[in-house]
């Protein structure tokens, strides 16, 4: 494990008896889809699935918790607006953390506060990423929210990818950095179903991700419904859980320990591939890519097709944008390769945000045998990123989200 | 078997020694989709398939056939433009009717000239269609070439579906009127992979289908290369065609014979959209469906969960376009729905064609409950019309689209 930025393992106690711990956590983007569960209440998936952890200076969640014998209730602010903590998944959470604290404090284990735990939290998360890049806050909202829980709490980081994964699924899959796999498991009460890293961020420096946001035109199905009626409905589901996925997870774990992208990249591109027509399979059917989607994933074909080898891969959860596995060598190409197709609006704004890309011209050659109209517009902006760390503490006392008084500071609710 | 148009089994034999045979043969849409061939050559699916034949006063393939001594070789011209005779599965065809025809010759059952068979013959064919309709014209045209060169060769019915089978796997479909399976077969040569009547257009007088004619924008990988491709990459596809299909097809023939509608229309979209999922789970991906088809696949389930029941089906086969299928009672209501959602040009083309739609009001709690923002123009124009018999001989001889010299009339070129 390569948590190297949890220095802390004390939260802060003040005079007033108000202890804050803030931390923050990372995306992730799986490349093995994790789609249908076995157990609804404990959330167990119906098959493996493995990550990769994005880096948070692009992409992140930061919580602050606090608690004090002096709050009345469990109260939440995500991203500056209160919400009903009576969530069942939230509850689900603050009762599991509570939990493994008392039994660890019963134990003598506990180097925390051992009064704390009965009392009341607030709790104030907000994202760094606008809801329109379309990526599942709830990965990094639970990771983020169960491991500052278990900073505030002392619980150990063994006991986590049980807790978070009973906020969300892919959760657990975010409490490491790197590569990391959630497994299946075969338990019944689901204590063998977590995650664990397979190769931490540094394992592969010249990983790069992109995510190409497009314009969004409808609201989608939600993907909690979405893999439960997959479950109910689609007869393929249950093949791919049982027969395609095992094989695949093997593959791709060794193809990214012998950093094999062209393998690394077909196969995650066939497994987004499947999961989306798991979707198409499942009475009514659910469509998450759109026209849009359609044409960057022909773009990509037309790309490698030109090279003889995959040099980029898509692969899309549940929303039509993009997110690009490319290596370093190939990033300016493909960029530019991508603004030439999906011209950005003049005077728009930044089209590649994130870590810089250097540019790169393309030759007439390339442009020709792609052979693709383009789609003005069709692409709002291109988040550049690469894998990063798992979850963070935040030392720094001013970066709390709540001030000395449990509410949230002007700063948290502004973002 | 009810070729009730089946009248005349001899070609027309002028002073010059000119054998002319015109027919006609429809279009079939498949409920379970034919997808994959586990021989190439012989053309041989890897699952059962059923389809439903449409009616000729709508959508038709209208070929002749001249054979003469006179003539110095073989030509073919499809919709008014001469096209290469050499064509390996227009040679298969041509092959194997001459080789039926020796062996029916020779063993003296032919009631047919006997020297005709030596001659060469001109081939001319048409389709009442645009090609813009998205219809696969490979059916019709190959029921329709092979049928007419039977009655001018005197070929048992019982061999053309082999025959068909070669020139395109779903032409086989095409022979038959109404409800038309065309079974799997289990020998290597391919004698029992027929296609078979399962009921006569007469039986379900009800049943009616609108072909929905959308905006279309590139065009789609053909059905030959895409099914290939599925074979050599899908995983799921070898679990579609031995597990899922042959419980589908007992249950499709049920549903049919019980003229069940709820049950037929669950099923026939079930299965489209598990073609669809095949595609995507191709490598590369194909994608036949655009927005427009989500959105009139949208629109279809809206409809029915209104009224709690299916009560109007959709099916596409390799393009955005899709077919509806529903009973007569629903059809005004539904057509006004389509109208209502999809507004058409003002001033344009008619936007209802082929079979007479009754007008409908639609209640405001309807268009309300649907809840979809309309999309003017998405839809060019609709098709009516119902389930028809198979091929036709055509009687009257200003009908054929060969002159008395052998070439193509004005008339035959100018459709």
């Amino acid at each position: 494990m390569t948590d190297f930025c949890k220095l802390v393992n004390m939260p802060e106690n003040d005079k007033q008896g108000l202890s804050v711990v803030t931390c923050t956590a990372p995306v992730n983007i799986a490349v093995i889809k994790y789609w249908g569960k076995r157990d609804e209440d404990l959330i167990l998936p119906i098959n493996s699935s493995l990550s990769v952890t994005l880096h948070q200076d692009q992409l992140k969640t930061t919580t602050t918790v606090a608690c004090s014998r002096n709050f009345q209730q469990d109260r939440i602010w995500l991203n500056g607006k209160e919400e009903d903590i009576n969530n069942p998944r939230l509850q689900s959470c603050l009762q599991e953390i509570r939990r493994f604290s008392r039994k660890r404090r019963n134990t003598g284990d506990s180097t925390s506060d051992a009064s704390s735990v009965s009392h009341k939290v607030h709790i104030c998360s907000v994202n760094n990423f606008p809801t329109a890049a379309g990526l599942a806050s709830s990965a990094s909202g639970y990771a983020c929210l169960v491991y500052t829980l278990s900073q505030l709490f002392g619980v150990e980081s063994e006991q986590l990818s049980a807790v978070a994964r009973q906020g969300s699924g892919s959760a657990c899959r975010s409490l490491y950095g790197g590569f990391v796999q959630w497994k299946l498991g075969t338990q019944l009460d689901g204590k063998d179903s977590l995650a664990e890293q397979v190769e931490s961020e540094s394992y592969w420096p010249e990983l790069r991700v992109l995510i190409l946001v497009v314009s969004a035109e409808q609201k989608s199905v939600g993907s909690t419904s979405g893999m439960h009626t997959s479950v109910e409905t689609s007869q393929l589901l249950k093949y791919r859980a049982d027969v395609v996925v095992p094989s695949r997870m093997e593959e791709m774990i060794r193809v990214i320990r012998e950093r094999d992208f062209p393998a690394f990249g077909e196969l995650t591109m066939k497994d987004s591939n499947q999961f989306h027509a798991i979707c198409l399979d499942t009475y009514p059917p659910i469509f998450y890519l759109n026209n849009m989607s359609h044409r960057i994933i022909s773009l990509v074909h037309r790309y490698n097709q030109y090279y003889g080898e995959t040099r980029v891969a898509y692969t899309f959860d549940a929303g039509p944008n993009a997110v690009i596995y490319t290596l370093q060598d190939h990033l300016p190409e493909f960029v530019q390769v991508v603004r030439h197709f999906f011209p950005p609006e003049v005077n728009g704004e930044e089209f590649v945000k994130g870590l810089t890309v250097c540019s790169a011209d393309l030759s007439e050659e390339l442009k020709r045998d792609i052979n693709m109209e383009p789609t003005p517009k069709g692409i709002r902006y291109i988040i550049s990123t690469k894998a990063g760390p798992g979850p963070c503490v935040v030392k720094d006392p001013n970066h709390h989200l709540l001030g000395a008084d449990g509410l949230p500071k002007k700063s948290a609710i502004s973002h």
